[in-house]
């Protein structure tokens, strides 16, 4: 194909998430030279730049015969604005893809070749389908150790890297899906009032109501570059800050985006995307909460046992202590599920006011013993005192207010204008909550992209309830959104199931 | 979500191939309650039917918002017309999706399984994400006998399946990757000379520089309803048409688009694929052509062998006699490759002409003779005389003229008005022919959308040849395309490989 060959960038703003997409028009000299159809693949030139991308043709006025449209991470990738000619060639033959094939054919993988496939994945060069059968082909424990090493070296090998002037830099880790399970900010505080660096990057919500920087965006700026976020450590020995702007193991983002929609889980690259991140963002001793339950992540304590000898195992080889903790994930942690009701909760926590959720400040203590001896703070088996020592005499407060001044300034805590109660059909005794539908709902009620939305829980496992007693509360900020959280909480009423005595 | 909701549809006319996507304004009511990025799977309903696509949102004034757009493919699957209301609810849980999840963890899946996967995959209901997956956890031999006559069983069954009131109906296939290799209407004529039944549903060219039908199509039209194809049946007992509108097997479709970008093989599939379509056109003794060849898609006798074996058993499990034949596929077979060079050469054949190439002639008389005796038309071991016999009294000819007749009247071949001529670079003797780089040279000439550009081939392997001597002329109807042609075919001066003497 001709590289004198070009069309003029037309700006569409068509969103395909990471996957690049060029846009031609059917009738262009270049798809008519070439034969081109949709789903092709192509090498797009411009701004000095080149990437892969898939065809889609345009068989409408959309665009002329002379110009060319990109997705808006193409368009991004390559930097081209309205107007700039873009060149096109035939895709080269990657040696990722031979490497691909291979791995699906059932041959293992050298760090060589793994690290090939990440740098592929990261530039964009394989396509979504070439990432779906990666993940297929990693599915379940087809990766072994060694592979799960390489794959990880070469996860943090494509990104960015932090490294901290302080020692020992922890941090921790929870394997998601228990609503409301928001330790961190406080495990934060206590760990780095006894004098430990633990420097927190954390992502925004993916799937999730709220994800740790969306509930600690409620009470200070997250999105502070990396000389800020020196800055605060040095100030104060910690953070919280988000992580999705530091390029911290990139692969993992658009890995985890496949896996997703194919609900595919695979040891091998679970250990990989949270040992990449934690290495990438220069932790040295790390401690993975696995809650287990029925609607949890992790849904048996087989399963989480094996992923906690992995994630040491791996961690080792690659200089990076980890311990794990399999935790209770039966239900939601505190009470509130959303980023405004989250913060709240911490913060009654953090104040030690009476009314704080008991199994937060229990959930957090627990985790920041363990982190506090991990950290060498204190003797082993004396973390738990020390933590409640360090969050009932307000140094853990002091030390949170401190983070959050020095991020920019401790916020009020919202409030939703909308609630809507929702009462026990009857009297009977609290036997099952379903983490995966009460976290819809308070997506449909609006979190976390309306902060103060979510939902606020009354009840535990267990707990006796009579007939009309309150067992959530929507918060929501638009009545549109309150109702689509309504109805859809009234088509579940088995997500807090009533047994009758 | 609110089925109340709704968007107007606004033609966008962007081609995805078959993938189902949905467009709409990042700031549409519907993506901001939901928070919806792009990526997320929806199922969209309009004009009383429904289907799920994969959203890309848009963040420009390409769509108001209160309007959506469909892929192609999507909407004409819905059907739906500019202005008309567009719906959208949450994907339902799919049965198949967990299957294919069984399958990715290396389960063997049942008939019931497959079934239901074949079928989703033709309503499109799951994403090429989900298709990628599925080939990858068939790669290599990962579905045993049992899964691959299920699946071959699948595959008929969720399409059209044709049925013929004439017995044996007999046919062939190629496995291709062979340029030129058009025996097929050469075959078609003498076995229903024969007066065995042969009702040939052929391809387009998908990847290659022809398809069976493109060629055929020179000669005669081949896009006939199933009233007219079985019109020419009855009054010829064979015909050569375009099987593509026919909905004989969707679902190799749909599979062979995800798998070609993947470059994966799979003998379950390769036979599924095979076999449905055979058995959907209603055949009944079936004759394999495995040419084998470092450039062809077969590349040991080993792997002919198996897939040979493959074929044989799965065939006979659903009725299916299938013989195999392991052919040379070292270089391509007769001069022409592209639509109007093919069709010249196999008439060449058809009617005894001086300049027939000889190795079209005796290709198509080993496989009209085996297709003889698989249909009883003559003893064991005498096919290929009664082949030639027929063919050399002009008796095929007479065949080949009334099929075309009956198709619609036979055609002129057209030639291109533009050639160039490649010569060799020195003398010396032909050792190597690369079938992939020349079937690219002849597409970027124009073939197949261009029925008289491609490439004519003048030497075959091992033929002396002197410094200067023509190795091949490219054939254009563009000067743009002979100038991309002859670009190509200069940076690849080792297509045909001249060994120094």
């Amino acid at each position: 194909m001709s590289h004198e060959a070009s069309l003029r960038y037309r700006h569409l703003g068509i969103d395909t998430a990471h996957e690049y997409v060029v846009y031609m028009n059917a009738g262009c000299h270049i798809c008519r030279a070439e034969g081109f159809a949709a789903q092709t693949r192509l090498e797009v030139h411009g701004n000095e730049r080149s990437l892969i991308a898939t065809l889609n043709t345009v068989h409408s006025s959309l665009l002329g015969i002379d110009e060319a449209s990109l997705s808006v991470s193409a368009q991004q990738a390559l930097g081209v604005q309205a107007g700039d000619a873009l060149r096109f060639s035939h895709v080269p033959v990657l040696v990722s893809e031979s490497d691909l094939r291979a791995k699906i054919y059932g041959q293992r993988l050298d760090a060589t070749q793994l690290a090939g496939i990440v740098a592929d994945t990261v530039n964009g060069r394989l396509s979504d389908l070439h990432l779906a059968a990666f993940v297929t082909a990693c599915a379940g424990d087809r990766l072994d150790i060694a592979e799960t090493v390489a794959l990880t070296r070469a996860m943090v090998g494509a990104g960015a890297r932090l490294s901290w002037q302080r020692e020992p830099v922890v941090d921790k880790h929870c394997v998601g899906g228990l609503p409301g399970n928001r330790t961190t900010p406080i495990v934060v505080a206590i760990v780095t009032a006894a004098g430990l660096t633990m420097p927190k990057t954390s992502s925004r919500a993916i799937t999730s109501p709220a994800g740790t920087a969306d509930t600690m965006e409620v009470l200070a700026p997250v999105d502070l570059d990396l000389a800020a976020i020196r800055r605060v450590v040095e100030q104060t020995g910690g953070c919280v800050v988000w992580g999705g702007g530091m390029q911290l193991s990139p692969a993992d983002d658009i890995l985890i985006r496949i896996e997703r929609p194919l609900n595919l889980d695979s040891d091998g690259q679970l250990v990989a995307s949270i040992l990449s991140k934690k290495i990438s963002a220069g932790s040295q001793r790390v401690l993975i909460d696995l809650p287990v339950g029925p609607t949890a992540k992790v849904r048996s304590s087989e399963v989480a046992e094996r992923l906690a000898q992995r994630l040491q195992q791996v961690g080792a080889t690659l200089g990076l202590a980890v311990d794990s903790i399999i935790t209770d994930g039966t239900q939601p942690i505190g009470c509130g599920i959303g980023p405004a009701l989250e913060a709240r909760d911490l913060l009654r926590v953090l104040q030690n006011q009476a009314d704080a959720p008991a199994d937060l400040r229990e959930r957090a203590l627990l985790l920041a013993g363990r982190v506090l001896e991990m950290g060498g703070a204190c003797a082993p088996g004396e973390g738990r005192l020390r933590a409640r020592a360090l969050l009932d005499s307000g140094l853990a407060w002091q030390q949170f207010q401190a983070i959050c001044a020095a991020q920019g300034g401790l916020r009020d805590v919202p409030h939703a204008p909308l609630t809507e109660l929702i009462v026990a059909p009857h009297a009977g005794s609290v036997r099952q909550i379903d983490n995966r539908v009460l976290a819809r709902i308070a997506k449909l009620a609006g979190a976390p992209a309306s902060a103060a939305a979510g939902v606020d829980l009354h009840v535990k496992l267990g707990q006796p309830v009579e007939a009309g007693q309150p067992l959530y509360t929507l918060h929501a900020e638009a009545p549109g959104e309150l109702r689509y959280a309504a109805r859809y909480a009234s088509e579940h009423g088995g997500v807090i199931e009533i047994a009758h005595d």
